[in-house]
């Protein structure tokens, strides 16, 4: 079985996408994405895979599997675990694995707290506001950067 | 099997209600309270179920449940984590279930940090310094409003 | 005539309730409030003053009136005192009253100046938000507490 | 003429893009990313313009041309205005024209005045620390949103 | 030519006014404002320039030739200068020529960053939120003050 | 009797103006003030009434006295009372009735606590630092709304 | 009847001084006080009044009449009002009486929205915690320079 | 089997010792360090447990567990809760067993949000910076202390 | 030889009090107002001794020292030490005499940072802005104190 | 034609130096300052251009184009941007060229917002208070740096 | 005579341990703690000197002074110094020698001045709130340390 | 013998300069400094004296000695005491004497609580960050105004 090069996280919550009123929010579910973003990865021949949970722990527990597979990137919709969770930020940088924080919306454009990340300061890229587009950029962005590295070797 | 109307949510460490020193803080437990509770909502003609734990990941998976379920009120006793979770926050928006928050003790006349709550503005009411009182009243007046919800329909 | 034994004082604005649209924020004025209070504490064998002012030295004069009148509790919505008035707390503190604060509405969805209270720390019991409800449920606590002190006496 | 779509606004010194020490920092330069995204423009169908100044008042003097020119979307890299103008912000609403805040840095690792933004909690989006990537994945969903807008027409 | 006395300047994006729908936000430009300016000038017998610009280099120069014209008095609505502008603040106080800041808007009312202005400790007056009244009040009290001075002499 | 249309209320302190030390501080007092607010508002065909306080209380009870009264239109000048009385702020948005808030002198110029108010974000307008004429030209503006409503009618 | 030099106040809920468990605060009262004041004043040969009130208008009123009666010198216990009027400020500073802010315990040992004063920085001096030592001691020195200055006469 | 005197919880990512870059971080991991500990623990006549999770949830019920244990003393690493969890200080408060904290790096050498530990103020000592010594040293004082503690009793 | 009761300590440039422009700030020096303490002290039959010191070390040992010969009150005048010294403080609390603070000046007129004192919330009074005469009160104070504890005795 | 060693650069207001009652802040013009900044940098042999403006761009774009034109060294004084523009800040580390920054009055006894500088963590040194002379000697320093450093050449 | 290899600074007020109270604080003195100190020092081979002054720039001196003899490490119990001596700061990081930061109490649980130290940032170690054990356990890791320098020598 | 006409003061730490590995900080020591400025003073007619201290109170009464001395002006490098010495500041202002405030480094570029300084308000000017130039430059202006004085007289 081939490797996974690419992990995709999905903070809390992040599980209700495209089930409360979809004639509002739209129908996009967190199924879709990622089955789109598998496929990208997969055109581009990457192993992708991606995880959510609503509990912090889960979520760490995933990242330090992650430095045991030997993942080269992680993308991360941290949710409200951008605005309070330190272990995420600990559990990222004890892997030392890269990665680039996605935000569905605007948080700028949100309560005061949400103006804060744990990540940011140490994430590659922040991308906020795009919806769905923001993991499919930012996947992009790492298969540019997977590439010229593997042409490198 | 008629379908609940109401949950009571109890956060971390409430599970200790009772059992340390009976002698000095009461010996009323939360399975006490709970079946108060319970028999306060039947009386009325409604459904309650509750559920306590010292998980966050767990408050939130039960919360979403709770959108499944058809919930139409929720009275939440977050206890520490009033102060800390976006992630409840944002569970409680997301499933869009009007909920009370309610605290045993005068959170206002402890520590610092515990007047400030993530969940207070997003609240129909909050109740604190009541002790178990908190939670009945609370339940009675979401009595009263589903009652009158219903009596318009 | 029977000894007032529970105070219930009412903050500035307060007695413009019920007067202004009744259409959109219904007609219950602050003397049907009061009247229900009253019954209330009879029914349980308590006698029950109310007193309001857009006043605060009127508000003073009262707290320390009710010293000298042996009451046993007072019960308090202090409106925009709330934020602004330490000589009420000086004068709830003088007299060494036990007090409940009450809000009609949710302080903590309003600005950003109402979530301080000067009252709060020295208060028994904080509600905020369930409407006259809060009143109610504050007097059946209160109730509560008398009768079992003097169930001890 | 065809009608310009789409403005891509750079602020200053952005022109000193790729002409310091190409060695360490790259040699593509401010025209290199123009020129890129221009083709990616009209392979969908739009005009796009591009515009550089390090003079606030230029900047904004475009942006009011912009809204006579009834150009739909604006794609802004403000750099340092980022952080004090509110001369941009109040032209960007007073055009009321869409518009996405691109970084070609993660401004969130940098100096803590940078994590400040006049203008982020009016974008649509905010994209950061991709590089010149963050020019072209701005114009892709801008594209998408104009085409989808087209469609519904 | 007479010597001008009063000088008006607008600060960036009031050249927009009545510019953008019309039918919401009135159709009075600042060519109209100026026009009715220079009018309650002349009546007075006095002679009043007006001045916009985007650019906040060109607002300076204009201040400063100010002082080589003799003017007495300047009505600066400095718009988004007000707050972030200490340039404009020293050439007011470099060529110490009085001055009242006024707002169309009430910006006490708008976003906080907007309650901070580099100019009001410094000004003669502050007015904000009677529209274009503004401009009117403060300059019949500069002709009131101009007119006393001049009896002295 | 004709009906009052305007109220003009005085904070606390403003009835010592023109007494002490004219020959410094000029001998204009407030019934001097008030008078020829009567005289502008008879001239334009409305009635106008003023009421000074020392107390904070007063001046709530004569803002709500102004709701039955069904004036359209209040001029306040709340002195002190502008840094520290959240209950007058209650008692003018209780009433619904809009208002200009006006002061002497120019409060940015003055200590640091007078750089707050209040009012001012629910206010139409501010006006401080024009002396007397704050009042007259917040009357002007008033006059100026009153007659198109009217005229709408 | 001799004119009064000296005019003693008192702030909100010191008329409780005395009353409430006396075998614990001891029992003198403000009259005692007062007596013992005057008779301190009298034997220097001047006259002194004292004046005690929960309500913030009557002590501006009383402030103001001092001003009429020519009063030379003011010892004010603001009590609560210390920390939130600044409408006895702008009295005190409206009569242009100098004064001694006198507190009966330490403010610096209590809660920490009782360091700050709004008179503090406009007294001659302040005295706290001596109890009533503190009023004899502000008086012995406003003896002393009504001496000297009548001596300077 | 005899019961445990000491517990020893060690928080998220802390299993990450020694696994990662042995040749520059040392391979000392966490399984040596309890090894080490039981070791000490015994010779001394005392039982040791030790418990790890990424999880505060599981954190949090092995305290409550501890409780019910009778575990006397508590040595807690809680790592990136340090600065986050609320629940972890009320867990401790409610088990009432006193603790030590100990932290492996220099905590006020890093990030200024580690300078703030929800538990420090509540803990009877706190060592950071000495690496593994850190814990043996805690666990020297606990013995110190469960052995005078015996020899009293 | 007589023990000392009481110790004056004068801190910081006050050496210099009476020295420089005489005719200006008055020629009282030190040495005057030390010899007016022992006078003071000597009639109410106690022995009062005082020290200055540019060097908060010595300051600190005289402290200490008081210790050993049974000193009973301090009046102490930190001067600029008031604001930056906590060893001061805790030579206080380590010796746990207690102390009366005083200022010449009224440092709350002042500078922003004198207007905190790591001393006031542990001293049994603060006077400040009397200037001698604050400390021939603050001893008038001890010296009663004093007098009513032996009569206890 | 000589290459241009040294930029001297001369923020807004700078022009109206020694032209405003010279009896008062002296006639030393600009002018002068630069004429006599050219002959210290020839006796060195080094080349010094001077340029002022009030226009923020066109200081950034001077100081793009003192990279083209290789300068070594620059001293800025930036008056009022010193406080606002993160522009300049960007140019300059840009360039990377070494810069002095130089004020004529000392910043630190002036307003609170000119205590902070966007340049200063950024400058080889910071010289304020001393007129002119601060111009003179950045020079001097630099022309002693340069001389080394062609020294070691 | 053999080099001093290990200082141990004792900061103010320590010089009082176990002179007061002894029945309450317990009788241990600075000097017992010294000598066990130079016993344990002893026995792993090392010398070791301990100070302790109630002066700042007695313990800068002897910083300094450590340096000229080649002393190895350093441990400090800064005491108030903590919290306010930037020269203590800038002695250690002067003569580069590596130090431990003891302190007998917990100073988390204190006043929150002491929760900022000059020191920790800088310190390879920080303990508190074990007593004189802190210093034991210090020296314990620094012993460790010389031995394994010196093994590798 | 001569009067001394200026004192150079050198704070805490500085007597290290030149000593700790010269061969990266370079080899000028203070004595170099002082030297150099004592011929510097001496060429231009003056004499000058200097003096360092690790101690506070020795600065302190230096500084008071040099108004006996009739000192006419003082550049003081005043190190950590910069950050944390109202005495200093104190002594300075209390002897009237203008001084100049010189730092080696540039403190901007250090630690943020290197940024504010206790004296730079009452300073004629400061210099930081040109290492030694730093005296020479404010030597130089010293001597420009002493002779200007002189001139004058």
């Amino acid at each position: 079985m081939p490797l996974t090069d690419i992990l995709v996280l999905h903070g809390p919550n992040l599980n209700l996408l495209g089930q409360r009123e979809p004639e509002i929010y739209g129908s996009t579910t967190l199924a879709d994405i990622n089955q789109k973003l598998v496929q990208q990865a997969n055109q581009a021949g990457f192993q992708l895979d991606s995880f959510q949970s609503n509990w912090e722990g889960a979520l760490v527990d995933r990242i330090q599997q992650a430095y045991a597979e030997h993942i080269r990137f992680i993308i991360i919709n941290p949710a409200a675990f951008t605005h309070t969770s330190v272990t995420l930020r600990d559990a990222l940088l004890g892997v030392a694995i890269p990665f680039i924080e996605v935000h569905l919306s605007n948080v700028h454009a949100r309560e005061a707290f949400r103006h804060h990340s744990y990540l940011s300061d140490k994430a590659q890229a922040v991308i906020c506001g795009l919806g769905a587009d923001g993991y499919y950029f930012a996947l992009s962005h790492v298969i540019n950067r997977l590439d010229s590295a593997q042409a490198t070797v």
